[in-house]
């Protein structure tokens, strides 16, 4: 389905394959000698395609799909149409994700890196990384292999892990916003830190990462960054962290592992996010949040407190 | 009165001649035979300048003017100094726009592509656009007519139509930020839609359009996006909307035609803004907004019902 | 302390000429012959580095440290190891800073264009100026001495001061949000104003300051934007202003001097922050501040007034 000028579909595979490779189960035996060419929404999909519902909204589209093998949870696979072959999974969401890498893998087996990029002396590419036009990577900075560096991206002072994805624009370790205040004129903090990116991490589109003012900044590993996001100097971000677009870290921040940064949020300085907390959309966050915390609001308050403030709101103004 | 080291005049015309291309009406015939030389603030014009009015705030600046012409409102008209020829227009900034674009002109007779842009493979750019240095188009990518495509810009995965202005530093096309959460790691769905950009769009220097995940990103025909706006993946634009700067449209959003987002507001996903709707800058909409509803607050209200709610509390901690 | 392969350490330097070029006052004489080689934290400094305490959550740090010598404020000396000498500062953050860019120099002595940026047609580049890699300079565009374009940032219709700092992927001149909204197409008006920024200005990575529409966008002269800013046309910031990650100011909005402007604040359009006034983080301003003022929330309001509603909202869902 997806269009053959931008998308290079390196399928068909047998079905059996692909139940191997997403731990799928069929739910029966008779038909999983189909070959299957391509991946497709249940509304799109053909009898040669795979799809998926995760979402029990779409039930209907379900019902009158003419996939031919479709990933569900198995409460739902008496609703599947009798030609399409259900394939359970706890997670069909994911399922589909591992068959459609099978379709369009996400990394390479061969870096490149385009004559219109510029990799400073000393700096240090892996193997099977690709870095794309315009592509600015600084002196003696380090990227691991199988990563991705998006076109017109920067990086300096860095040192980054295996299988990271810097997308188009990303600027990374540039100097951190740190001077002293003075009527005379600010004084300028000079920025001796790095940026250490751990392995597996996304940088989304024109996001910034700054470099440490003396300790570094850290990402870690399979952390996943939208879009326009700000992380300020000396932050620490965890393991599987998601910061989604807009969203923003003030400087020597804490956020702990899995933590999720929603978009247009905004953490303030020296503060923990506790391990797994969540942070909804277009809160401030002016202090610490306990592990696995919601918090909403601006100021942020526990989601509960938030919600019970937005109701007595939204009464007081009927009386 | 523009820089002319960064403005290059086309004119001097005659007034007659931008009379009749702004569809405005002379108020009296005597003075039509004037040569025009450049457009001006009130303020700053001379006698050959030609300038306008549209807010009355500034009708002391009107009435004290040293302008040739100047469009305006009929009802102002006679405020106007004896020396000055009204123009008069129901819309006097926008035969002011049309009168500053022929001396001023938006889009050009030529098309050009630096020898410093990089331009992929299959790559199609239709004539008379102008591709700025260190822009990056992708493979296959197709560019139409008279666009205008700004330095250090990237394009991928894209279809565009014509006279479209693409400013520095955009990003189109990368990767909808799209993934499977699992604690051993997210699993990246890989994104398999395109970017689709009709006629005369404008998207604004270091904004975000991320790619569809299946389906495509649609942004429709005359939209005007500002600076650093997120565009989420799947999401659809109708025609003729505004969105204002640092706003941000989640993944698979409905925006139609003529909404209006302004500044920093958010849009959460799967929601439709309908025609026409008007959310207010910083506002975070979390439900779908009618068309022609004005919304406004985080978590988005109608209008009315948010300044209800501020006014009360600013009462409330007066008691 | 810092790594070798990012920064390049101009030391050592006596103790003496610190003390000299940072105008603190040495507490004892006795051991201000030291030889300090580099700048260090207060908890991993040794006897041969330098380090301070402005921050008096640190003093434990202090009294444990190891470091050579010390800036701090006088009523903390008595708390310091007794092989460190205090230097005694009434802004030891600022005396650290200086002492910093003693070892680390913020501006270089020569200046030098890196082969891989563009450089427009009559463009006028001051000397000891750096440019980097993929850096667009537009026609006829002015930049001072000692400044700093990153890499891929682009600047057009701009005249800058000396001494400027502009992160990688800065987007400086571009054409303001300007139009005229009509139901056949929003119409255009040519952007002819220019921008204008001072001495000493820091414009943060992936900034935007459009250009004006007739008049110019002005930067005063030793102000500090971050990164991810928006600045929209014929805006006026004063000198010495502060503005932090994500905030914007709207068109022809004035921000008057030593003003601060807090993370993902927005100031509507045609409005003035007055001289030294405090927004802070993600307010929504919508009406003028006056002179020395705090405000928060959004809408923003008297930093006072606001606190008192987050109080009484706490306090009325608990009855």
């Amino acid at each position: 389905m997806a269009d053959q000028d931008f998308f290079t579909n390196k399928g068909p595979f047998g079905l059996l394959e692909i139940i191997d490779k997403t731990g799928a189960t069929a739910l029966v035996d008779t038909k999983i000698s189909k070959i299957i060419s391509d991946v497709a929404p249940l509304d799109k999909a053909d009898a040669d395609h795979i799809s998926f519902l995760d979402n029990v909204k779409y039930k209907e589209q379900f019902s009158a799909t003419k996939a031919g093998a479709v990933f569900c949870h198995e409460d739902v696979a008496h609703l599947a149409p009798k030609n399409t072959v259900c394939l359970i999974s706890k997670s069909p969401y994911k399922a589909y994700a591992l068959a459609a890498q099978m379709f369009y893998p996400i990394y390479q087996n061969e870096g490149s890196i385009s004559p219109n990029a510029i990799i400073g002396e000393g700096a240090v590419i892996g193997r099977n990384t690709i870095i794309e036009a315009g592509a600015v990577i600084g002196k003696n900075v380090k990227i691991g292999e199988g990563c991705f560096i998006g076109a017109n991206a920067s990086i300096t002072h860095t040192i980054m892990g295996d299988y990271c994805r810097i997308y188009p624009g990303v600027r990374i370790g540039q100097d951190g916003f740190g001077f002293a205040m003075d009527p005379a004129g600010h004084v300028k903090v000079p920025q001796l830190g790095r940026v250490v990116i751990k392995d597996h991490v996304e940088v989304g589109a024109n996001s910034c990462i700054d470099r440490g003012s003396g300790p570094d900044t850290v990402i870690g590993e399979g952390t996943w960054i939208d879009n326009l996001v700000q992380i300020g100097h000396n932050v620490k971000i965890g393991r599987g962290c998601i910061l989604i677009a807009q969203s923003g870290i003030a400087g020597s921040s804490v956020v702990e592992d899995y933590a999720v940064i929603a978009a247009q949020a905004g953490v303030a300085g020296h503060l923990t996010i506790g391990m797994g907390a969540q942070i909804a959309a277009q809160s401030g966050i002016m202090r610490d949040v306990p592990s696995g915390e919601k918090f909403m609001g601006s100021p942020g308050a526990p989601i509960k407190e938030y919600l019970r403030q937005v109701a007595f709101l939204k009464k007081a103004i009927k009386r």
